[in-house]
């Protein structure tokens, strides 16, 4: 068996199920993202993929219109 | 001169601009409506028209996804 590796973002700004899909789309164009994950409340975002570039998952959330915080 | 009339709802749940958009596409698709301005802060959604039936701007807010409080 194997697991596909994640990883976690804290995004500001997500207050509504229009911001997750917006993000979640955004995201989920991003080359090699095979699932996101999203927790409104926490403001986390996670992001299973084997090969997913850290820096276009940040801009990716940014182009959506959010900002990722860590 | 002639004013156009407006009426005010108290919407709850409109958190961010894609609420915005969400409810006011669907009031602006209502007969009648004119124009809709929106306060997201106060929940406010100020609708004008010279002939917009009420019950049919509450119905169009809530197939938005959101509660006319009053």
């Amino acid at each position: 068996m194997t697991t596909i590796p994640e990883r976690s973002y804290h995004v500001r700004g997500m207050t509504c199920e229009h911001c997750r899909t917006a993000v979640s789309n955004e995201v989920l164009r991003v080359e090699g993202v095979e699932g996101v994950d999203l927790d409104l409340e926490a403001g986390r975002v996670l992001v299973s993929g084997r090969s997913v570039d850290d820096e276009a998952v940040r801009t990716a959330v940014e182009e959506a219109g959010y900002e990722v915080l860590a």
